[in-house]
């Protein structure tokens, strides 16, 4: 049996993502995969997902040149969550021009922004 | 504007959870939770799901005793995805007696098993 096969793809045909850098460990993005993303991701080593927004395939950092390189892919027990590790080029995994994603916090009742723009994202998406 | 409000839940009214050991950095599991399991979670800092099989609340450990404790939540740029940091009670977060979820890994074309089980299943869900 194909190992794409065994993914337990939902109604849409997607797989939620996570992915996380090598060497620090943290949680950079969480996106979802199609099966030709995940194939692609294997093949080329280099993460490429489904854009829901845009419904096409999305090479992540063919703009910003942000690359994830892919050095290992892992799945969960029931075979319907993805695990990333990846080096991530230019050390900005976000669109907001972050190191990651999840950069907003639950402080006092409020989602507060606590990780710093390293990059103005105006010089990210010429 | 409540913070509960600002997350973005998905048509069924769920948002995906990425939960990593505090410490460790490890990602244990990949879940979902409501409105009102997030809130519980907030309120208790105890870790508290969606079942989607089940169709109800998963207070995590209740059976097992392996009970996730909160030190953070957080959620992303788009508002639709949350990541919690958690104390993994007992060190195991997986229903197959691992440490977390992600021990398939793709080696070869195919899904390998790499983790240890610490504890039968058997002797966890009594």
């Amino acid at each position: 049996m194909d190992w794409l096969d065994q993914v337990k793809w939902n109604s849409d045909g997607l797989v939620p993502v996570i992915t996380q850098e090598f060497g620090t460990k943290q949680v950079l993005t969480l996106a979802w995969m199609n099966r030709e993303a995940l194939q692609l991701t294997a093949e080329t080593g280099h993460a490429v997902y489904w854009s829901r927004s845009r419904q096409k395939l999305w090479h992540k950092g063919e703009q910003s040149g942000h690359q994830q390189i892919i050095k290992s892919i892992r799945i969960d027990c029931d075979q319907d969550a993805v695990l990333l590790e990846v080096e991530q080029k230019g050390g900005i995994a976000c669109h907001t021009g972050r190191h990651h994603c999840f950069f907003n916090k639950l402080e006092d009742g409020q989602w507060q922004a606590i990780e710093p723009i390293l990059k103005d994202p105006d010089e990210i998406y010429l």
